[in-house]
């Protein structure tokens, strides 16, 4: 039922119209297994600097996730990101990019990390992220990020990635850019033929589609009146995905679509706090009852339309 | 049962990157009427002159659409509008609008017309939605669209008529625009306040949401490859959404859920070719098998997550 996620650790400084933090927990596997925690048993793999204090390992604690391979460097300084974000929350400006002992990361796998079903390649060089996949061969679904500066610097190194993944979950401007495809559905199916068994493309604002080879399935965005940090949000959806997904046997068009719905729930109240805040805090009946309004929110009876019902 | 519509009935003009029309049969009110003819009786209130033809007037009477009330102007010009659209289908670049007996539109309406259960506003001057809700004052359920136009133009005369109708079926810009806020989700509230009890907005490839006092519906657009040609969809929404009301006699949350699908269901055919050309030859099979599809990109288990169900 284990799930291995290889990726970012950061600090973040953030601004945004309701505040700011100087230095908090970030990163995508930070997100993404805080996230995943809730369902499923995650080890994490990434590196940090030894300013990376006790506050930090705690979260990672709090949630039992499996930290030994998170390498920390002597003497390095842990990712450092900077950014703003105006009213349109949509887009994030960065003001400061710090990778520190991030831009020499070579991921080191323990075995115990190595035997986990599923694993999740978050947004890392691509090449890192074939040679992560390449260690867990056996892994039974394999699930990847990425993002437009690799897509534009090394397309061809993010497509034979993408070739050896069972699943890719992008936004829809990276669908678009990758396949030069207008159309996000057209778009979605190229990406499927590279060999895929699901893409899944996050449109931020307007929730979340799952392709599968022969299955569409629309989530819905949860209609929060104000979106407080965005930051992490893409991982944290994923991390609800893949967790819900690590916590069942069977991944088929059922449990795919309930984790589209558990991803959009664990994302939706990332959104709600600064950085980790809100995830770090969460419980499962919270989780449960927005699940249960996301069903609320698309529910409808199929009872199609007669000519004769016509009052 | 029956479902009385005010507004355009025109001759467009119409370029796409699929192709050009020179003079096809088009208007809101055609739109919402021959959407609305499929669930519904509809009375259409509008003005032509004597260069709308018997090809223009069969279109109406093949679906049985009530067209007393569409006064003709002897030597007077049907309004005509010209548009083009690049391959970002969601913006019309009008090219030419001639009013022509649109001009000094005063809608009459017959005994008949005034004893619909239902009325729709389609987009015209604010204040004659206005007049002709008051010759209503029994309807049971009166919607209206807007535009842009009037908003900048004359937002008291659309708040003031918005006052007097139960539900609003506009874009999410107009909504915006209307309520100056950019959360579409207070938008919708800030709306609803004015009285209504019902605020549709759509938000073209997104799909449309629906609010309700107490109640949130999220339907997602129909995953169309490639939309042939967006006039007149939110007219056929507007039209499927309100005949489909018509058709029930209670108008309730489970109802109103079902008349957003089968909106979003018309609007998606309309799309697929010129003009009417796909609504005209619809039948029921190709109706219903369509709802039935949004069902299938909707449908999720509601089965709460436990952490014992982990595998």
């Amino acid at each position: 039922m284990s799930l291995t996620v290889v990726g970012s650790v950061a600090f973040d400084a953030l601004e945004t119209p309701f505040g700011k933090r100087e230095k908090i927990l970030g990163g995508a596997a930070t997100h993404f297994g805080l996230s995943a925690s809730f369902f499923t048993q995650v080890n994490a793999v990434g590196v940090v600097g030894d300013d990376f204090g006790d506050e930090e390992w705690d979260v990672f604690r709090r949630h039992h996730i499996n930290t030994n391979d998170i390498e920390v460097v002597p003497d390095g300084k842990t990712f450092f990101w900077r950014g703003r974000y105006d009213y349109d929350m949509n887009t994030a400006h960065t003001l400061d990019t710090q990778l520190n002992v991030f831009e020499t990361f070579q991921p080191k796998l323990s075995e115990n990390s190595k035997d986990a079903r599923l694993l999740f390649l978050a947004n890392i060089l691509p090449t890192l992220q074939k040679q992560v996949r390449e260690q867990m061969p056996d892994a039974e679904f394999v699930a990847m990020d990425t993002m437009n500066f690799w897509i534009s610097s090394m397309k061809d190194a993010v497509i034979e990635t993408i070739k050896v993944c069972d699943c890719i979950i992008i936004n829809d401007a990276e669908a678009r850019q990758l396949t030069e495809e207008p159309s996000i559905y057209k778009a979605a199916r190229a990406i499927m033929d590279l060999g895929l068994k699901a893409v899944v493309i996050k449109r931020g604002e307007y929730g979340a589609t799952l392709f599968t080879r022969d299955g569409y399935f629309a989530a819905p965005a949860y209609p929060l009146e104000s979106v407080f940090d965005p930051t992490g949000a893409g991982d944290t959806f994923a991390g609800g995905f893949m967790g819900y997904l690590a916590a069942h046997t069977e991944i088929n068009d059922e449990t795919l679509r309930r984790a589209m719905i558990y991803g959009s729930v664990m994302a939706s109240f990332n959104v709600e706090k600064f950085g980790t805040e809100r995830v770090d805090g969460l419980d499962y009946p919270e989780i449960n009852e927005r699940f249960r309004t996301f069903k609320q929110m698309t529910h409808f009876d199929d009872i199609p339309f007669e000519r004769a019902t016509a009052a």
